[in-house]
């Protein structure tokens, strides 16, 4: 009596469970449908978002692919494979190895390669006629010896810093080439053949590298270097005349005209372009030396003049991040007293990220720059920017005469103010105490923030004017600058044989560089004349 | 008759050039044993520069010539060769192209190395058996198709940065091995045994390399990379008291006590290692992720802290580089005027440095800094500058009752230096034409020379407490950036778990910091107090 209700019971728990079963299951597979579809969309996206940022590696990859199917056709033509045999394998490390990105690189390491591989060849040759006539224990010990030592020197010269910039890879292909023919000619009868037919094949592999990178769609580093040339030039514009907006950018009066996060993105991306471009700048001089003539504008091209040019352009940035800082900083000038200096301060930049806008595109059109690049108008604004200044009196110091009444001031103030100090200092002390245990909580904030506990800065009370002041030096001291960069251009200009400077064109650059102004105007307010004070 | 004249006088001839010969022959044989003894001091002298520098350096080298020695056994002695015959050349090429200088780098590209066989031979494999089957015709479109898409998808694969950062290599190893194997099983018929020999071969090659690099004389990317923070630190410390201290020195006044160059030296050179240290640090950390734990210091190490910790270092450099710009600029604040302030400029710019020195020795000893490191002193030191400076009413603005005057005096001032201005200008563009002809002469300037022709500076003569307020304000900047390394070093102390903070070892820190500062002052007069102005 029971077993029939039980299995009824069993059946429908069966089939509740099993169509429960199916839903959850169909439920599971749409989500991990989903999870798939994300993944590959993500995956896509990236492959997608390298291949936009520079369509040059496609062609690169593609390129590399051509030239290893093509080197494996020595094993898989009967006839090629008959030429060379085994040592086909030769030429495709060779392409594997050798085969860059740009038609420097590939030049370098294949001719590091050749001759490290003919050096070391050579070397070997010579060890195998002296040890070849003796005994066997002696010529393991020589093999042994000449190991060792060879080993010992080349490791030892990759330490030199001309030959680690320039010859790395030739000292390793030489040692590697060495150690291989040399143990291995222990074992053969006559090393001369093998030593051919490897030479013949890896001269198969450079052949076909070489064909790939400076015929085939060639990237040139020296174009590289010279576009990120007039990119830092560009950045650095763009940063100050960014960077003298949004200092004097009043949230009040100016309303939504300004975008306060994306301009100070715009400022660090402009400057950070420039800071840390040593290695990169090296390393595009170096391969760029080994590239051949490519293009009429070539003549003897100096491609170290570029790397210091990169050094000065380096040391304006440095001003352009203390520049940045100004903004950032905890004590600030009150906009009001901006306000006063707001026009010829933005003048001032204006007309710096105006010259080097002039450099950039001098550089880009490989045409020497005017010798009046340094305009009057730059000189006009700095001569504005000091009227300003001196016409405040109180602000800054302005005549000689004064100098026994400050010794008097400063020194009765001296004592005044140091019972305040102190408190100011136990303030500070419990201040960092309490934030020491809540420094969990902090991560990931950008290094230009805010500085500094507002305690330790604002009770000191600064003069209110030092920050300006500072902001003004370093504007100054930035046009100062700029002749050191004009100078290593037209150093760039003379020793590259640019084009000679030619009026009519300038006039063409000009009308362009003033639509261009005109463009950015309608984004930065910064020539906007505001003479109001509150 | 004629004939034995001609004799006598061809004999004497031949006797006197003879003996001329002889001697212009000593002469220049002379000469040339001078420049071969030259040539070889030189290189002796920059062979011996180059292990000076470093002694891990010959350390490294031997140890490069003992592994391939040892690898050479391999072909050398008979038994060992039976074992793996012909393919013991890949543990001769592992060897070459593994064993680097740090512990970190050479397990890097070790694992990377083995784990790209690996991949790529399971991969080849796996194409093996399928391709097998087939078709002489078909396998060898099939075996070139796979090898271009290997080949296009992995050099694809290295512009991702991610991969390009840590897996360049094995990526590449991969592409290596699988087209070797690939192709050359084309023409063997059982590949099995090869790959397992050659990955046999590899992993001795390997084994000798981890020996090497880990057990004799291991050298640490990690240790490295602490020890280059503390000297960066340090070296930050140096600069700022250098750079301080040449600023308020006078040259009449304190004689020769200070060395102007070699200070200026220091001053570069203390910021220098600084400023271009990202890609090193973040190749150090990089590889130093790598390294296991080697001594009871190392918990976890997080090792990117140290690279965030040099981004924030980097950034005080940038300052630092500003604050030495000061004293490079070419309108310059009169001794007077800075003597009034130089006595709490230098008090903040040693407790700048003291604090930069505390953080050094903490974590070089991996110990965690005193909560109280940002001292009241450096506090006390703002104050008493922020006093020096408030007590100056003429020199900076100091309340907002007065600024109704300023726009007075701005507005009334605005015109009246117009044509002065243009004069300038004229004088400047002058100038400028003449020194176009003469840049060839300007050589190898170091980069912070004193800058832009006097005219279009001096000419407009800016205030004088300009530089001094830019001067005075990078200070106060960096005192403020001050908390943002101490707070990167704290989230370093608590990463990696360095030793409590502890009153007894801070005392004895202490006291070795002030006998390091009584040397220090032996040298930079930093410390004497002169209240005396002129």
């Amino acid at each position: 009596m029971v077993l029939p209700q039980f299995h009824l019971a069993m059946s429908l728990a069966g089939n509740l469970s099993f169509h429960e079963t199916k839903q959850s299951w169909l439920k599971r597979m749409a989500n991990f449908v989903d999870i798939i579809n994300t993944f590959f969309a993500s995956i896509w996206k990236s492959w997608y978002r390298v291949g936009r940022d520079d369509p040059r590696r496609v062609v690169h990859a593609v390129k590399v692919g051509v030239a290893l199917t093509l080197v494996s056709f020595l094993y898989i033509f009967e006839p090629l494979f008959k030429g060379v045999g085994k040592n086909a394998m030769w030429a495709v490390m060779t392409v594997v190895v050798v085969l860059e990105f740009t038609a420097g690189a590939t030049l370098c390491k294949g001719l590091n390669r050749g001759f490290g591989t003919l050096c070391a060849g050579s070397l070997a040759f010579l060890i195998e006629v002296v040890a070849e006539k003796s005994g066997k224990t002696f010529r393991a010990l020589f093999v042994g010896l000449s190991v060792f030592i060879i080993g010992f020197v080349s490791t030892y010269l990759r330490f030199f810093p001309k030959i680690k910039k320039n010859f790395d890879y030739g000292v390793l292909v030489f040692l590697l080439t060495f150690n291989l023919i040399s143990v291995s000619s222990f074992r053969e009868e006559n090393v001369v053949p093998l030593a051919r037919d490897r030479l013949f094949t890896i001269a198969i592999g450079c052949g076909i590298c070489l064909f790939m990178s400076l015929v085939i769609f060639p990237n040139w580093s020296g174009e590289d270097l010279h576009e990120y040339t007039v990119r830092k030039l560009e950045g650095l514009a763009t940063s100050i005349e960014a960077c003298v907006s949004l200092y004097f950018h009043d949230q009040e009066k100016d309303g939504s005209t300004l975008d306060v996060k994306s301009t100070k993105e715009m400022i660090s991306k402009g400057y950070r372009i420039v800071l840390d471009s040593k290695s990169s700048d090296e390393t595009l001089a170096m391969f760029a030396s080994w590239e051949p003539r490519h293009s009429r504008h070539c003549y003897k091209y100096p491609w170290q003049q570029y790397v210091k040019l990169g050094t000065v352009l380096r040391h304006f940035g440095y001003s352009a991040v203390s520049l940045h800082g100004c903004l950032e900083s905890e004590i600030q000038t009150p906009p009001s007293v901006r306000a006063l200096f707001r026009d010829p301060c933005i003048q001032v930049a204006t007309e710096i990220s105006k010259v080097l806008l002039d450099l950039a595109s001098c550089i880009r059109a490989h045409r020497r720059c005017s010798p009046d690049v340094l305009s009057d108008h730059l000189h006009q604004a700095l001569h504005d920017l000091n009227s300003a200044i001196r016409s405040q009196p109180r602000l800054f110091l302005n005549s000689k005469n004064n100098r026994s009444t400050f010794k008097h001031a400063f020194n009765s103030n001296w004592m005044v103010n140091l019972p305040s100090a102190k408190s100011d200092a136990a303030a500070l002390v419990e201040k960092r105490n309490n934030s020491n245990n809540s420094t969990e909580n902090r991560r990931d904030q950008p290094v230009l923030r805010p500085t500094l506990s507002k305690i330790a800065m604002l009770s000191l009370e600064f003069s209110e004017a030092l920050p300006f002041a500072a902001f003004a030096a370093l504007l100054v001291e930035m046009a100062a600058r700029l002749e050191l960069i004009i100078e290593e251009v037209e150093e760039l200009g003379r020793q590259a044989s640019f084009k000679e400077f030619d009026e009519e064109l300038v006039s063409i650059e000009v009308r362009r560089n003033e639509t261009k102004e005109n463009v950015k105007n309608r984004v930065l307010p910064s020539h906007e004349v505001s003479q109001a004070v509150d």
